[in-house]
């Protein structure tokens, strides 16, 4: 495997770090996963204006447009040959002496490699099951940062629980998003999300089913909704960069609809399908 | 400088990590800092029980029990020669491919090294100034993790502003503590601070001082207290392992009491002093 370690393609063995570099000790980073789909990047525009996002939010001084990120990164994936799959890609605040602050003269440490992803046309099939748990993040979702204990630690609860994801909930009132998620409902035929604050990550894929429901004429809405009107929703499906669009059948002991995915998720997912396996719409 | 990185000594420039550490990608570890007065280590076991507690609540199997780390940072720390100095430990979940459960293979990774701390006796004897922040931190503050985005970002705010530390609300009723420091007021002869749960870090320095009030017959009260109550406190100061008693003189535009350090303060600086100079008193 080649890896992208800040401008240069090194090999595996080479792909190290300091340990004072700030993402080892602080978390003090932000990534971003981009979809290869056919050999094409799917969406990546997007994913380095949301990298852009997140670097600018946390003082993270490196700015994409001035380098050949994109050209580097098409450049990592022909020589990995990835035809299916993802790049994986972290920037980091840099090396420095330990100390909170912004250190004045660290340079970001890049980090960008091909990650396996396979489809998961067959839960995409049957439908997943999740389980519901307390949203513990920080009050700064909408930053893709290193910082992602409190979504491992869900995560691992999901998988220790044989679920799919974790659906977060802040309150019973208030449903957010999975540990690596988002999460609609559908109700009388509308499709209805978190809005896009600081609460939650605002999903590329989240985005793209924004676009695809204005295109199939489906009511996309951002609202809060509770665990009680997730609960009884008519149908509820998560989206993420390898999850796509993932029908979700049982939350807990709850069966979503009459068990099996419903027919907007899947109209949803059927457009989804086309699209990536022709082209790269611009949300 | 010398390292422990697992059960090996190494030179600084072999203290490399793996990009698939989990510390790197997901800030997915935890950590200590204990403090060495003239050769000898701080309330190390309170310090190595803390750092177990971390390891337990984030699930990461690691046993400090069974191995010898105690004796291994001792033995690191002569071997550099650390007279008035600190050692920082931290323990990370370890290399495995990126996917957010914990891996079921992978072994922690340990680095130890010494850091370099001058004893703030300047500021200890003028008072700080502080400054308020919005507390976005995770729910789990009670775990040492990695995850010190939120921490990082408060404490750039503080300095940006020249202020010694960045005291944190939840909102307008809950202080919780500061950046890297616990808060303390003192109301009528009496020292309260935050309850030891969720919402912070219990200090090893703050039970100390719990111990030296005892000592000192000083009423000592866990509560939660509002930012009216802070700003309105005879006397404020912080607590950590590197700033030891702080005393606050200055918050925002506030002054504190007089805008010197109190005589609650002072006495407790003083008793700390008296013994960091002499013995390491288990609380």
């Amino acid at each position: 495997m080649i890896i992208l370690k800040n401008n240069q393609l090194v090999q595996r063995e080479e792909a190290i770090i300091d340990m004072e570099d700030r993402g080892f000790q602080f978390g003090d980073g932000v990534y971003e996963v981009i979809r290869i789909y056919e050999g094409k990047f799917f969406l990546m525009n997007e994913h380095l204006e949301r990298l852009q996002y997140s670097l600018t939010e946390t003082g993270i001084e490196f700015d994409i447009k001035k380098g050949k990120l994109a050209e580097q990164l098409e450049d990592l994936a022909e020589k990995n040959q990835i035809d299916d799959g993802a790049i994986y890609i972290q920037i980091t605040r840099g090396i420095a002496p330990r100390s909170h602050p912004y250190p004045t003269e660290a340079i970001p440490t890049l980090m960008a490699y091909p990650i396996p992803i396979s489809r998961p046309i067959k839960l995409q099939e049957s439908g997943a099951k999740v389980i519901l748990e307390e949203d513990v993040r920080w009050l700064r979702c909408d930053i893709k940062s290193l910082n992602l204990l409190g979504n491992v630690m869900a995560k691992q609860t999901a998988k220790e629980a044989e679920a799919f994801e974790a659906i977060l909930y802040r309150n019973p009132e208030h449903v957010t998003e999975g540990s690596s998620t988002n999460v609609f409902i559908v109700k009388d035929g509308k499709v209805i999300t978190h809005p896009a604050n600081n609460f939650i990550l605002n999903g590329i894929t989240r985005r793209y089913i924004h676009h695809l429901s204005n295109q199939l004429g489906i009511t996309f809405e951002e609202d809060v909704f509770s665990v009680d009107e997730l609960l009884n929703a008519d149908e509820v499906f998560l989206a993420s960069t390898t999850s796509e669009v993932m029908p979700v059948t049982q939350i807990d002991d709850y069966t979503i609809g009459n068990g099996e995915p419903g027919s907007i998720s899947r109209k949803l997912l059927d457009e989804f399908f086309k699209h990536v396996d022709t082209d790269q719409i611009r949300v």
